[in-house]
């Protein structure tokens, strides 16, 4: 049972036309009527009602802030508790003002991250694989991403990962039987049945798996770097990706100095660039820290934009370059293709021969495309137009699935070298677990902390 | 009449657990109702009132999200129009397809900045000096900048200018009978009284220009440069005034090449700081447009922060700054007083009789005491406690009080020169208009429109 208050800022911060601040909780709507003067009180309004009024201070009198205040009963509400939820005007001290006021009132205290969520999924309303697909359904920042979050939000994974289940549970009933009664069964047919239902699972297992990589990359972005010798047109193709002047350019060598992200959407593709300081042998102090940073983001990043120049001869820096990457995912950018061409193609594909060339004048705008083109093809393996969108994303659900299928290989090894069958048993269990704890029903209370965690506040 | 109707993101843009599409006009309900898959019609529901449901796709009939919808029916909303509201997840895709959604029924269109407002001010709910004191609510970074604007948007300052206004419409009453019926007057008793209302008026009008100086800092912040010689602290400074690690601190002289400014309050007290480059003579590029930018920034500001090393006998660049920077209000900050003494003090006060100087330790934090009380000293005469908080802060209010002031004085002055009462009515009726145009009565569309395009969008 959930005894206390909880209460927080659930807009993003900044400067907005309004603001909420909700309360969710038993003394919700109690506490909410000792601050909101109005023409009614909260706790005789109806649920799902409006009501225009002041947050005023019980103790001077004084009017905070005009509001509009509205009431949701529990349980037909986000969290299942009572909801209030105060529409302020959108500046950072109103908002404030209101929140103090609203957190002096008895039982009412801060609500952690994700706390709101966190009671919804407490009481019921939804389970965890849900409750995950929240924080992404905020932070999604592509149509694809969004949409993969939704369906798993609405539940669709969710059902998937309950089918499972119920493949495994079945078959623990039949070895539970097994077990009970042996005399009902011949063990030959029971270790041909575990092996039937454990390749059922794994097979599901693996048509979900199938999905992940694609749905990882849709969830958090191709991590990539955009690395070169100095003033080779790392920051203009940053700008000319983002189409907004985030890097400062400049034609010094060594102007950029921390690494830069930005996140862009390619047709569809979501890629966090880093822009990172030319990296070369350097005295300037400051100069230095960047390009180490350089050198830890490109160690971090899936695809690497590797840019050459196509107006000079490949210089040994490029050579230790290309020799450094050798192995990564790399698209070579040949740059600055409007110039006359003094680069030995034939050397770069020799030392990078897999890596797709890309010919480009980033200060023209020209080749964009045939970038473009180039990742969908590497991580897409050229669209992702078929794909229904019900993809595993999220990477504690990808360890859980993966650690599902090992249990059930397991279980079937175990059929083939007469381990007894309360071992097997308890393969199954596991796998069963790992499922359960996807979808929130065996997970435990430190595991639930640290999801809802993540979440920002005042969802 | 307003026919069309305006729909935009209300809340603050980023990550949170709510964002808000406001629709505002005739035709917010039928639009909202065409792509709002709920248990009800909203136009069959009562004003006030929150109804579950998911906004959808009518052509792929497409759940995009799931909302709450608040729907408020004029003359009972903030715009005095029917308003609907989507309560959506508050990230950046989901709040973005929905918004699309909404833009394409029938009679919506994207709202302008400001918008919202401006028809609550079109449709008579609030005047021109309450809609400013919205966007002043928003945009206050401090306790009472939040409460001038306020008791502005409460309308105590408009009834303050419509008290103003009374007075000079009296005056221009009784101009007016003396024009048309000369006879009932002698001339001399007319320039008495209209010297003597003239005067009431101005001295009413000093009374708000009072509160102007400090009401504009309230509401915009002291712009306040930190200048001095390369690493004497200024970065550290700035860093320990807003006591997070915003500007990169290195022990290398020319690390900082942009001037970053931050809202800081000290005291309550609001201060935009400028932390500059290191001014010096450079023959690097990049940090030649830094100290370019430092120099720029001094001279819009309205408080410099002088950085002195205690443990150095004064510099050439030292003697040049000071010099630089005479009539400008400066405070002498006395860095490293936690080393050995080497600065001659009595030279600085030498140069710079009136400023204070305030001996600190940037580094061990100490002294900051002395430099908010001196700020203190500098802006508000020792202490803001004493005032109601009900200032003029907006400049063009200022400008506009002023105006409505020299009318007032030319008509005094106009009176002992024989000029005929029918010039002096027009600059009684200059006044009435200038006091006019603060509220909005007299405002024309260009000067309303941009007003209002100051505002962010969604309000």
């Amino acid at each position: 049972m959930i005894h206390d208050t909880i209460a927080a800022i659930s807009t993003a911060v900044g400067e907005g036309g309004i603001a909420i601040i909700r309360i969710s909780g038993p003394d919700a709507i109690i506490g909410a009527d000792h601050i909101f003067a109005s023409k009614i009180s909260l706790k005789d309004a109806e649920s799902h009602t409006v009501h225009y009024g002041h947050i005023t201070d019980p103790v001077s009198g004084e009017k905070v802030e005009e509001v509009l205040v509205t009431l949701m009963r529990g349980p037909r509400s986000f969290t299942g508790e009572d909801v209030v939820e105060i529409n302020a005007h959108g500046g950072v001290i109103a908002v404030r003002k209101v929140l103090d006021l609203v957190l002096q009132q008895d039982g009412i205290r801060i609500a952690e991250p994700g706390e709101f969520t966190k009671r919804a999924f407490l009481n019921g309303r939804i389970d965890l694989m849900q409750a995950e697909a929240v924080i992404d359904l905020i932070r999604s920042k592509s149509d694809r991403a969004f949409t993969v979050a939704r369906k798993q939000a609405e539940g669709l994974l969710s059902r998937k990962i309950k089918a499972l289940r119920g493949t495994v549970i079945e078959l623990l009933a039949h070895i539970e039987v097994n077990i009970d009664y042996p005399e009902h069964d011949v063990e030959e047919m029971t270790s041909a049945y575990i092996r039937e239902q454990c390749l059922l699972a794994i097979a599901e297992l693996d048509k979900l798996l199938k999905t992940a990589s694609e749905g990882k990359i849709l969830r958090e972005g191709i991590m990539t770097a955009i690395v070169g010798r100095p003033n080779v047109g790392k920051s203009s193709l940053m700008n000319v990706l983002t189409q907004e002047e985030k890097a400062i350019v400049t034609d010094i060598p060594g102007t950029t100095r921390d690494v830069i992200e930005q996140f862009v959407t390619i047709n569809g593709i979501p890629l966090r660039l880093l822009d990172t300081a030319g990296i070369r042998e350097t005295s300037d102090v400051v100069e230095r820290i960047g390009v180490e940073r350089s050198r830890d983001a490109l160690q971090g990043a899936d695809l690497i934009l590797l840019l050459l120049n196509h107006n000079e001869p490949l210089h040994a820096d490029d050579r230790e370059l290309l020799q450094q990457l050798e192995g990564r995912q790399v698209i070579v950018i040949v740059n600055k293709n409007d110039l006359p061409g003094r680069l030995e193609l034939d050397e770069v594909a020799g030392i990078m021969p897999t890596a797709p060339i890309v010919h480009m004048s980033v200060l023209q705008e020209s080749g964009l495309d045939q970038l473009e083109k180039s990742i969908s093809d590497l991580f897409f393996e050229g669209g992702l137009e078929a794909a229904d969108l019900t993809y595993v994303s999220n990477v504690r659900h990808i360890s859980l699935l993966n650690r599902a299928k090992s249990s059930l290989e397991d279980a079937i090894e175990a059929t083939y070298s007469g381990i007894p069958i309360d071992v097997i048993q308890i393969d199954a269990r596991l796998a069963w677990e790992s499922l359960g704890e996807i979808l929130g029903d065996e997970a435990g209370d430190s595991l639930i902390d640290q999801i809802f965690s993540q979440f920002c506040l005042g969802k």
